[in-house]
């Protein structure tokens, strides 16, 4: 795969430390031509399933031969492998948490065990595999470093576990799985899942007590300050309030979405 | 206009989600060597003004050519136009919401209706312009693609409201648009109304019930804690507390800033 | 020294103004070619301390002839002096404050007053130096303008006050002088300063009411949620908790942490 010379971070390390700028330093020291996009630097403190989320929305937009670092990793310096990854076309660096599994689950995906300290900072901190490890290993893939020649290849990459739809009763079961900087509520129901239960009835969609019974196609298709749900960029079923935020439609206890067909 | 190549963003994406990411690869798909420059992704949730003037405060200062596109949006889906203008040796993509007014209201400006598929991405949603039409023409005109092929030329921009500084009774009636990160109080009242206002006279500068009897040249020329006026690195009269904030000495509801000669 | 081409900035403007960008087109102006990472612009506001820290742990990871910007300039438009130094294969732009002074104190270093205005904007204001005088120096010195060319020898650089590491009564004291985004709190105390003083001993680590009884290699070598101590990547002793927030452990007004030998 020829490298794109792109290299995006999406880390926990915040803005103020300057994790962030150590990681580029080394990257910029290895190939002084990579381009550096962040993707986030804000991911939740150890949130391996946000981190997750947030890159396989975005990645598939980059140049094909693009590397995704990503450092969500409470386990450094513990048991957990450091591992590359080759998939669809795009590298991945991190951790061997689960943070890649959806686009590393593909057939035809190359994962390898980072056990290769050649490959490494000379001196390994056992608190920041970010900048020892994983940003030297990144900075290599970007300039056309064979992936199968820097680790053993993985056979069983940890996997992240994600909650699915179900159908239950004649009732399609959804979780919100995150909400976004506008309050957006976005569910793991993708839109084959609920077109395909709906058919061609109408829907009568329920999240806590709020109860909406069409899907819309953009948010001023309701008056402002209505709850409504529509599919969103990402293509799974968002609940959202047109010029509010459906954030406070939720009880955080109950992050439960269920679809019924209309009578 | 040869393209400078450099395309920044201004957004109310935040900094948590991976939209500003996702625009980013898209860019980078077509115009790979774009030199991408965040403004900023904190402008408060569809705040057009706050977007508006951040940009405008800083946009001179990039190369001539430079692409600079602003996505705060909050009627996306809806009946506003994407756009894309070029006015005074910059180019801007965005809605047609008076975000780019203060640039394009120039003579010799050029907008244009983005009413063109064949420049946006192959599937553009309802909900995330940003990636899906304004980062595939931005790239386009930093490679440089004639403003004038994609899209049908605008006559009508969306004007910005403002509010305009006016004298009545002797005195010059300005406001506070905006405070920044430092609590600087930023007025609508320019060097040159000022100057012009007073003359040779002395100033009294009233805001809330704080008093101030000259423009100060820097934040040191008080004591520590005291109130001052100056003209900031924008040009334009601001209220400053040296050593601290001048966001407590305004009341919110009152941002009228008023000037008398002293006599 | 040959210039890498690459600018980091470190600054206290937020992220919300647009005061970053501003600097970073002025930039762009002089040498379109060269590559800007921002280390923070979330330093506390008017923190040189801060400033100095977040700069100090991450510069030595770019590649020599990278120059740093750094703007956290309480006494801007007053009497303190623009400067820019050469240190130890790096580059150093911005006040003279003391934010540099951990890298320029070393033999070798050089430093020069920017007192000629042919390499400043054309136009300076009273406020905001960093774009007006140390942006266009930064990034003629990116380009490789001589830093002897640009200004007069300084030979008294302000110098930061940090708190030092004692013995006293047979107990090694030092201070917490950052905590990190994770909670971490992060010491005065390097590696060669305990292992110095505890020699063959075990280690009696006191920090608020907390006593620790070894140096851990990860965070992971205690139960989740209890304190521990370890060198950090920035090699300093840090104070930790497991999976939490070590923040906690600390009254704030009692930054002390005293390391005994264990009997």
């Amino acid at each position: 795969m020829k490298p794109s010379g792109i290299i995006t971070l999406t880390t926990d390390f915040g803005r103020t430390d300057p994790y962030a700028g150590a990681v580029k330093g080394v990257i910029l020291s290895i190939n002084r031509d990579a381009v550096l996009v962040d993707i986030s630097h804000d991911i939740p403190r150890g949130s391996v399933a946000e981190a997750s989320w947030a890159l396989m929305e975005c990645y598939g937009f980059f140049p094909p031969g693009t590397v995704h670092l990503a450092v969500v990793d409470p386990g450094v310096g513990g048991e957990r492998r450091p591992v590359a990854a080759a998939s669809g076309g795009h590298f991945f660096v991190g951790p061997d948490n689960g943070v890649f599994w959806p686009a590393i689950r593909r057939p035809g995906s190359v994962t390898v065990h980072l056990n290769n300290p050649r490959y490494f900072l000379p001196v390994v901190s056992s608190t920041f595999h970010g900048r020892d490890i994983f940003a030297p290993v990144a900075a290599r893939l970007s300039r056309g470093e064979d992936i199968n020649s820097i680790g053993d290849i993985v056979v069983d990459p940890v996997k992240l576990e994600m909650p699915e739809p179900f159908i239950s009763s004649g009732k399609l079961h959804g979780r919100i799985i995150r909400s976004d900087h506008f309050g957006n509520l976005i569910s793991n129901l993708g839109r084959k899942a609920v077109t395909g239960f709906l058919g061609t009835a109408a829907p009568v969609i329920r999240i806590g007590s709020t109860e909406i019974r069409e899907i819309s196609s953009t948010y001023s298709s309701v008056p402002p300050g209505a709850a409504l749900a529509l599919f969103g960029s990402s293509g799974r079923l968002e609940i959202a309030v047109n010029g509010g935020s459906a954030a406070v439609l939720l009880n955080p206890e109950d992050r439960e979405i269920i679809i019924e067909k209309s009578e």
